[in-house]
């Protein structure tokens, strides 16, 4: 549990307008604002909690996310903009859609507009114009994939894009994007306290990776484990349908295995899964070649399933990015499928691999039923938030809460499987593949 | 949030035998047991949770779920049973095929067998014999839904289900059921303990309507939710496809409207919901007819959801009960139907309703992959407490942690949509459906 | 196989026009013109046929649909209209994406209007307006159930209808709709060349009961199959789920057991099928109930499809009819319970019934891809046929081919299982239910 | 339409054992055998069919399927097997169910025994034992993918996998598979006949590229479109997301492109379609990478199909060949991509190719229910055939009717796409990519 974290959420002002939410006796909706006091602790361990709050330290804890009583934008003259970072990711077009109904209905906000393909829509160079929208054109894009605004990757020059805002007179925006919008979102938030100028920067933490830290699920992340089942189920079966048959599936997670985990425990016919979190050798006494060998021999079909950053150290660490900052990845599904195919090739036995990359057909759905309730949750408390004149934050979730956590509180760091945690002892207990390393 | 609640474990006894989980070093599992004095803390608001522990209270806590040091059953001894009671729910086979890998794999049990249909399985004039439970049989279960122990509906005497453990020798029994199981559990408990004899009770809590006490949510209630909306889309696309269109859905939820709130957030067309927790009228002012004919004038089609729990208050109050105890309610389904043919037909416009029960087709199917893996994680910690000797609990679930609840602190208390809540102040934006009492 | 049917298509006119269809050279597409002498024949047995032929008889046969190299209607000029009627039916938007997309981009027809609510939309005192239908208005309807224009039951004036025709102007009309529909239809034609104005009709059956007469399949019965399955998935599940467990899944077929039929040999858990081709007795020596005794008896759960229009000769003949002329039939389902539940009190065994009626979870599903492609078909070939000049006609499917039939060819007949064919048979095999009748 | 095609079955002897199908009057099933004279013509063309007979000669015709009066096999003292070779394809545990169920239940055979992993299974040294097929062991087996008695490629040695079935005793061998499978039947066939014993071979065609000669539809295939329209909405979802965005799904189709064309129509959202039948030119006026800019340049993103056998001609012809004999082909997709990427670099125009290969995916689901259905007839056929004493044959479907169709008739003949017929021209429209070729 990190200690020395920022937990405070800046604003752009005093907060002086009275909400209009919850006045109308007959809509059944008053009495319902949240307060800033309102904290939720990250800790629920009943013995470090005592001990740290009976020793006088406060411990960790967010604002409360929902609705203000004070404003601090008036509805009437504000001007919103959305904007949609990276690679797709299952609800993107949902947390659209809640905010522009939560705007428009709720808050009374008429002006809102989409910034075409990521931060490249704010750069004039690309000719991007502007996207209005309003309920009626963003009410049946549930069961979309994608987003509707479109998407880039990388960077834009920060100052550009507060020109811009500037120019298009948007005081309020939403960021949905990962790591690097975060962090983008970061530096407009310090470039705009710089330049003296009141526009509002509210994240919405975006990873299919589900890897942002302190927040216990992102949206996306669930709809993503679910078809990366069926790519696993898909595996099982082609593996079961030949000797010696060996199904590969590769799937998300540059940095954390939630996805290949989480998938291997919900679909139960998984032999081997690899992650970026926990080492494995290829050959030795211990090694998944060998094990794969055993495993074989016992029951004629193996599936593995490979997060896309598993196995770094078989590559030199020359260390190249893509456009967003991302370190590029070797191929960790191609070296194993070569690796097998050395090792079984040498042992003169005969193996059929299939092997399956479903990533697109992942990252493109509509999301499920549940990240459709919670990125309608998302939406709205963002709403509340930047209409409140809160900035240079994000919309978190755990504790089975949402709440405000200040961008500074997620930076640079990221939630990673715990090697001795729950939920990879279950991944051990469900495969059986026990330790890979030689050690 | 409740002050008075017996949160202590029983135990049949001293554990004392040393478990064999995680001794195995290349299993990669070392290092991972539970002790009973990690504890989770239930309420996460900072200023209450402060001012209690200051003032020398103790919060209120659970045990963590998870692996114990220490065991108090022999496994090469034990004989286990699982039974599954009341209305199917989506995820039973999943409990039962964890339950079972994990005695079979990781405890070295045997001897494990389902009681066939619920409580009745333990009447020996039923002539049901016992299912030999391994780990093959239960391989490919995930994609059934239902039980493939089956279950039935209503109570069993006391003394012959104990009568018929001790004649089978089953000395750990899992017991997967709603409301009245686990009343039946802990009455179980109870006479086992007068009688002298030392066998385990387990709970896994099974509600479809998600209205367990303390429990923040139940398995099978994210697959339902699902489900749900695929209901309301048909009616949706009913309503719209006439003039005057009146699509209603009829889902679960005989206390608690969890599913029609949830599923209602989870498609978005819904423009009235109806649950036990609230009040409606149907005529006045602000009532739910005069309320629909606006929506017809302006829109031409309306939905409406109810839980088959709401408005009961529109039925005469002579109780009657169906066999496991449950109150046979009144049919809302069927009454909102005949009021609002009657209310248009008094006011001489055309309507055309379109009514959808989908009540069996949501509890039959199996589960989501989302409950797969919950089930998985509900399945293995029930046999870590039950190894471990504990008992007249139950596995329950909040603030993201799996802990030891016991029967007597959820027994009778039945957690319910709060009408100032979040859950149901979104369901008020979402619908814009305001009160619909007039007071 | 009929004889004296009427084969021949009306025509408005002489079709003069050239089509431009084809005349691209790098579209590609040249050379696929389809001649009004290409026919297709109906039967083919190799002895009939060639029996036919050789003693001079012609054997029934419809001209193949397809782009004709003449057009009647000079595109720039040309006002188009769709409706759609009737009960919803998957595959409708399909049907007018298709017919909308060919005009537009294939013909150059650039107005083109959906009339709304069905035949009501004709009706000036209905006030609807009409809808005008652009390639970009209905591009992304296909994953839509339902139908954008809307549908209407019921029958309305046929020379109302031609004076709103000839007000608005529209030339050529396609009307989607079943049995009432077509029946319009042909009087439409009649009435049209009664008053010597030269308005096209074209006719797309639409009947998820898939009961036109000549046609092998109609639209959206693929899917409807489909999603029968899962309601007797669900059906099986709870009926096993529970000790004399018996699913009732009531399906639609008015006249036609064909969804039953299908979806009992899709899912293959049915013990018994009901529809209203075959007569069945509920008591006596092969009767219903002796036998779902028997089949309690073996194996303790049973699942019975029921078609809506099964065993009427249950109830007395007073026919009653709803707006759209159809007979209001008497509900088999829940007669079908009564009988079950009295004879098993009489008998004194405990059952347990789960009954599922999906009918509009069913009707309101978006196409699944089978129909969508031949949903396209069936639109591309109607516009053919009506730039053609054809009238009074319909598009129809056999032997794997697109064909014109004349609406008189198919009025008043209707398919219909043939008891003692392929298709009833594999029913019988499946089911194991041999006969139910007394005789 | 062919006209030297061999149509007569062929047959192990005199068939004189009466059928006891349909003797017993309570199943309802009398009266419904067929004759080896009920013949169904190919050719549904009114002139054609007329001239032909006019002039003397018979038209192409095939041997109706359907239970037999007579048979040739005493069930009481048949031994049967089952064999499934080549790749997976969704509906080989739904044949292989029918067939079991049929032998079983309604012929009374008892011995049915599957053959492990293909024609492996008849080589000793491969070590594989005979899987018993009994009812209870393929009841549940229709939703899972892949076949439960496994598959092998490539061929082996026909006098062996005679010498096994002799040492097996098997005298009905039912073999599932393509190509590759069925030249392998006409030869055991054959051979069989050289040593005079009578061992009946009925084979059932499995090729999910629907390129059989003769045959509408084969197994599997309506599946196989439906998923790859799955993966074509993924490709066009991410192709939307960013400027310039190319989505490619490279779909199977070695020879034949009917998977890739039927999936184009069934999604709508495609701009190119690539498959064997139909040359393009990368480069040029006409050419795909021209074509691709000026699309981009108008919509700004676009997504192409390409079946895995297209633009062949762009790689040397060195033919390599697999296990099953079928040629390697190179890889169409990485070429694309490669072709494309420099196209654009050359012009300076940034892209953002997402390549989605489904392939497994696509092989390893179950059956929808469509195919369900249609593989159950298929299994029922080929048992009425085989217990007839027929053999050498497939059981075939064409004018919506089940026929027995002679090996030769198929072998070395192959189904595909008509360049100027009406599924390709509609590709043409749908997509409006126009000639590809230069020409």
């Amino acid at each position: 549990m990190p200690s020395k974290i920022d937990t405070q959420i800046d604003s752009l002002g005093n907060a002086t307008i009275k909400s209009t939410l919850g006045l109308n006796d007959d809509e059944g909706l008053q009495n319902t604002f949240v307060k800033d006091s309102d904290r939720v602790i990250l800790d629920v361990d009943l013995n470090s909690i005592t001990k740290k709050i009976k020793s006088g330290k406060t411990p960790l804890s967010f604002e409360l996310a929902g609705p203000r009583e004070e404003l601090y934008f008036d509805s009437s003259k504000l001007k919103c903009g959305i904007v949609t970072c990276g690679g797709l990711c299952p609800g993107l077009n949902d947390v659209i859609r809640s905010i522009v109904f939560e705007l428009h209905y709720r808050y009374d906000v008429k002006n809102i507009y989409g910034i075409k393909h990521g931060l490249e829509g704010f750069i004039p160079e690309y000719g991007h114009d502007l996207v209005e929208l309003t309920p009626s054109k963003v009410e049946n894009i549930l069961n979309m994939g994608g987003s509707i605004i479109g998407s880039s990757r990388g960077e834009q020059e920060i100052s550009e894009i507060i020109d811009s805002l500037e120019r298009m007179n948007i005081r309020l925006l939403f960021m949905i994007g990962g790591d690097g919008t975060l962090t983008a979102a970061s530096h407009l938030t310090e470039e705009i306290k710089k330049r003296g100028i009141n526009i509002g920067i509210i994240g919405i933490p975006k990873t299919i990776d589900n890897d942002i830290n302190l927040i216990s699920k992102s949206f996306g992340f669930d709809t993503s484990v679910e078809i990366a089942t069926d790519a696993i189920k898909g595996g099982h079966i082609e593996a079961k349908g030949y000797r010696n048959g060996i199904g590969i599936i590769k799937l998300m997670g540059r940095y954390s295995g939630f996805i290949a985990a989480n998938a291997a425990l919900g679909e139960q016919n998984v032999n081997f899964v690899l992650i970026p979190e926990v080492d494995f050798d290829f050959d030795g006494k211990n090694g998944l070649l060998g094990k794969l060998e055993k495993r074989l021999e016992k029951r004629s079909h193996a599936v593995i399933v490979v997060a896309e950053g598993a196995g770094q150290k078989y590559f030199d660490n020359k260390k190249r990015y893509d456009k967003s900052g991302n370190i590029l990845l070797d191929d960790i599904g191609t070296r194993l499928q070569q690796e097998i195919k050395k090792y079984f090739k040498r042992k003169k036995i005969q193996i059929s691999i299939k092997y399956i990359d479903p990533s697109y057909m992942i990252r493109s759905v509509p999301a499920n039923t549940n990240d459709h309730i919670y990125c309608s949750f998302l939406g709205r408390d963002a709403v509340h938030a930047g209409m409140a004149g809160k900035t240079g934050m994000i919309i978190g979730y755990y504790n089975d809460k949402f709440v405000h956590i200040p961008l500074k509180a997620i930076a640079g760091k990221r939630k990673q499987v715990n090697p001795s945690g729950k939920l990879w002892h279950s991944v051990l207990e469900s495969t059986g593949q026990g330790s890979l390393q030689n050690i």
